[in-house]
C-alpha cells in the first residue's frame, strides 16, 4: 500500500509538471556558499531572456528566497480547490516557498524528515506551475531529506552544484557530487561563487575565500565547469534588501558571470 | 514500547554523561555563518584555560570539524565492547564526528531523519566522554532533525546562537531563537561572526557582511550578547589547513574576541 501511494504521488507530480521542460536542483554541500543568491539570480537572468521560469524554495527551515526577491509580504493564492498559484515576481518568473505559508517570518519550522517530504510533494503536485522552460529548485545544504525527496519524487531532474573556493567547502561539495552520482541525477556542472574579491577602496585583490578551488575540482572529477562569480558586497546587500541584483547592476562582473552561466546551462538543454 | 525505548535511551545517555558538567549546542539559522569555526575555536580557548572539553560534531552531512582541527585522518578507537573513545586533539580536548566513521572523506551520507537521530543517540550514549567541564555540540544549520534530536535526548542542554550581521542571516537566526524557546533550551546568548572587515592592504573598513545586526537583535529580543568576531582571512585559511587559529594567532582581534566570549560563557555557569 505504501508503495502504491508513493507511485500515485509520483504519477500526480508527473501529470502536474507535464508542461515543465527542465527541472534543475541547485545544491551545495556547505551552507552559506550563496546557493540561494545564485539560484535566484540565475532564474532572473533566464527570465530576462524570455524563458518561463518557476523558482521552488525547498529550504523548509531557512526559506530566504521571498525576502531576497522582495516579495516576503506576498502570499500564494488558491482560487480553485486543491490548486495553489505561485507568487509572481515578474512576467516570466514565479516563486513558491515555505516562507509564504508561515504566519510570522521569524517562526521556526520544527519538522522532522517525513513532514518535509510531504510538503515538497505538495509543492510539486498541487501548485499550478503551468508552462515552464525551467523549474529551478533551491535546496538546503547537505544531502538529507529535502534534496533526497526531490530526487525521488522527480526522477528526471538535473543538478547544479555551488561551492566557494575554500577547501572546507570543496570537501563538502565532493559529498554533493557523490550524492548526485548515487541517485543518477544528471549533473549540469559546478559554479564557483565568492571567487576572488577586490577591495572597493584600493582595488587590490584580497584572498578571502580564495580562488580556483571549484575549477580545479571540476578538472579533477571531470565535471563541466559553469563559471566563477566574484564576491560583491552589492550582491549581499541586494539579497538583504530584496533588490533584483542582475537588473540593478547589469554591467557588474558578477552579473556578467551569471549571464555566461545561464547561456551555458541553456545550451545543455 | 516505543516510549519505553526512548525513555531507556534517555536514561542511558544521562548515565553516560553523568560526569559532564555543561552541555552547550552551537546553532545557527543559516549555513556558512562560521558556526563550526566558532564552536571549534571556543572549545580550544576553553581547553587552553584548563577546562576539560568534549567537542561533538552532529552535522551528519557536512562534518567539517576533523579537517578544521587537522585530525581528519584519525579514527575513533574501541578498546572495549560497545564503548568508543573520542579522538584526542590535545590534553584537554576530545572530538567525535561522523567524519571519523566514513571510509572516504568525499562520501555522501544520504540519510533521512530517523537514521540521523539514531547516530546522535549513539554519540551520546556509547562514547566514552569521561569527565568534562563542557560538551560543545556543533549542530548543522536550521531547526531540523539534528538539533531537535539533541534537544530531546539531552533536555538539560543550553544553546549559543551564531549569526553574521546581514539581514538574511538575522531572519534565519530569529527562527533559531524561536526554536530554542519552544523547546525550553536555555539560551546563553548570541555571537555575531564576520562582524566588520578591514582590507589587509589599505586598512580601510569594507562593508561586506555589514556590522551590528547581531547586537541589535540581542537588544530587540532581550537576549544576552556574547560578542562580535571580526572577519579574518587567516581564520578561513586556518580552517582549511587544520591550523589551530587561536593558538597560532594569539593576539589577533578575532582571538581576543573569542577569549572574551569564552569568559562570558564560563561566568554563566
Amino acid at each position: 500500500m505504501q508503495n502504491a501511494g508513493a507511485g500515485n504521488q509520483i504519477e500526480a507530480i508527473k501529470e502536474n509538471l507535464k508542461d515543465v521542460k527542465n527541472i534543475v536542483m541547485v545544491i551545495s554541500g556547505k551552507g552559506g556558499v550563496g546557493k540561494s543568491t545564485v539560484a535566484s539570480n540565475l532564474a532572473l537572468v533566464l527570465a530576462g531572456k524570455g524563458k518561463k521560469i518557476g523558482l521552488l524554495d525547498i529550504d523548509i527551515h531557512g526559506p530566504n528566497l521571498p525576502k531576497m526577491l522582495g516579495v516576503e509580504k506576498e502570499r500564494m493564492q488558491s482560487p480553485y480547490e486543491n490548486r495553489i498559484e505561485p507568487v509572481k515576481i515578474s512576467e516570466n518568473l514565479k516563486l513558491v516557498s515555505m516562507a509564504f505559508l508561515l504566519p510570522e517570518e521569524d517562526q521556526a519550522v520544527i519538522w522532522r524528515g517525513p513532514l518535509k517530504m510531504k510538503i515538497i510533494q505538495q509543492f510539486l503536485s498541487d501548485i499550478q506551475w503551468g508552462k515552464l522552460d525551467w523549474l529551478v529548485v533551491d535546496a538546503p545544504p547537505g544531502t538529507g531529506d529535502e534534496p533526497l525527496s526531490m530526487a525521488q519524487l522527480v526522477p528526471a531532474s538535473s543538478a547544479i552544484v555551488v561551492t566557494t573556493p575554500q577547501e572546507i567547502s570543496i570537501l563538502d561539495v565532493k559529498k554533493s557530487i557523490d550524492f548526485v552520482k548515487k541517485l543518477n541525477i544528471k549533473l549540469l556542472g559546478i559554479i564557483e561563487n565568492m571567487s576572488g574579491f577586490k577591495c572597493p577602496h584600493c582595488g587590490k585583490e584580497i584572498s578571502l575565500f580564495k580562488k580556483g578551488g571549484g575549477k580545479k575540482l571540476s578538472v579533477e572529477m571531470r565535471i563541466p565547469f559553469l563559471g566563477s562569480i566574484p564576491l560583491d558586497p552589492n550582491l549581499v546587500d541586494s539579497a538583504d534588501r530584496g533588490i533584483l541584483y542582475v537588473e540593478k547592476f547589469p554591467d557588474a562582473p558578477a552579473t556578467r558571470a551569471l549571464k555566461g552561466i545561464a547561456d551555458k546551462i541553456s545550451e545543455k538543454k
